[in-house]
């Protein structure tokens, strides 16, 4: 059976962001992203420096890793990057997890397209705003959810920087009508280790996002939300 | 056409809790409550101090000043209180709502049934544990619940201040499978204005509900949030 290149494992935790904030949850991160963003909070996935750290995992050793961490204490596992969506493999796994009972959540940034994302139970596709310096592939983004809407299991979340962000984040909306939308507040500062101010900074961005989204009528049907993982941890690894 | 006791409208704001937290929603607060709950964040709608800000008003007018302060920038309406299960009236509104394109959300502790529950986009039902000094009316909840689950608007909600509160939820959650279920961090000081010692006191009871919920295999299919309005806005009314 094909493996996975895995990065980090870990939990049971919360899910921080997006469609199921707050959701108890296992981690599996896997390695490799065909973008670069600038602000990319998991640089290590890509960058090189934790390549010594990559390990070719078959979805049994996995869902073993898994069960050594968290017992009988998970029904959820959330799979992240980098880029999952790069590896066809994320199939066998996700089938692997529906034997065991276990439902499924996985965030991409939507420049691929994968059969398995339609077995996904929480899929957040998250293009990326002018601020990231990458360009989004948006005849990718269209047929993807083609795909998924008549599923139901997708949402949009888009994270905002500043204004340019935020206009960009209105025209996906608009262009992507049916789709839950949700707004997240960029982390400018992903490797101060200084918890309390770093919360300030983004409660008082966090503030200035919802001041932008109150008075903006195409922005009506939308959710607005921090990271809480964030909040309570800091730019703490593996929590 | 029957009027309703409100207590407040504003917005456009946040949903800061729940099964549709970050949603962009305008609140209507309706005076009264059946319970008297020790910690309750809202005892002005029931103990008398805002007795001279209840307003009679019916649907239209609620709707006026709805849009008067929200213009085109709202589609959503959370119906609060006190306890707005205790009004027939509720009916006329959310039809008014309906006719306008508007969705509603509305939370109860799920002490009175209502017909117009069926018509709520986004229901909470939040049944108060033992440190609230109240009692749950179980069988009202178990026929609540019984007449929303195959319409699957509905969710619960516990809000959490001490061990004899989790294991309460834990018995709640059992009792309800598959009705989604949240797990909220209770704000134990509702009157301090000192924004930064309540958000790191709010954290670190978050954390501290966190740690019990990922040790206990009955608390899987769980979700687990702050008060996001609190850690923004602190003690604040109207925001
Ligand atoms: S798409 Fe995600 S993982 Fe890839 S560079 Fe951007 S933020 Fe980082
Ligand atoms: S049910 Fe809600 S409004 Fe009523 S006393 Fe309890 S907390 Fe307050």
């Amino acid at each position: 059976m094909s493996k996975l290149p895995v990065l980090e494992i870990f939990g049971p935790t919360i899910q921080g962001e997006g469609m199921v904030i707050g959701r108890k949850t296992m981690f599996v991160r896997t390695a490799g992203c065909d973008y670069r963003c600038s602000w990319c909070d998991s640089a290590f996935t890509w960058d090189g420096s934790a390549k010594q750290d990559i390990r070719q995992l078959t979805p049994e050793a996995i869902w073993e890793e898994l069960v050594a961490l968290g017992g009988d204490c998970f029904d959820h596992v959330t799979i992240s990057g980098g880029n999952p969506a790069l590896l066809a493999a994320v199939a066998d796994l996700v089938q692997l997890f529906k034997t065991k009972g276990i439902k499924t959540a996985l965030e991409t940034q939507g420049s691929r397209w994968q059969p398995w994302m339609t077995a996904i139970d929480d899929l957040t596709l998250s293009p990326k705003p002018p601020s990231s310096g990458m360009k989004t592939h948006f005849s990718v983004l269209d047929s993807i959810i083609e795909q998924l809407l008549p599923i139901g299991n997708a949402s949009l979340k888009v994270v905002i920087f500043d204004e340019a962000d935020f206009d960009y984040a209105v025209a996906v909306h608009e262009r992507y009508k049916g789709i839950p939308f949700f707004l997240q507040v960029g982390n400018a500062d992903t490797t101060t280790t200084n918890q309390e101010a770093l919360t300030k900074q983004l409660m008082t961005r966090y503030e200035w996002l919802i001041d932008k989204a109150m008075v903006d009528p195409k922005m009506n049907d939308v959710r607005i939300l921090p990271q809480i993982h964030t909040l309570v941890w800091g730019n703490k690894r593996g929590v």
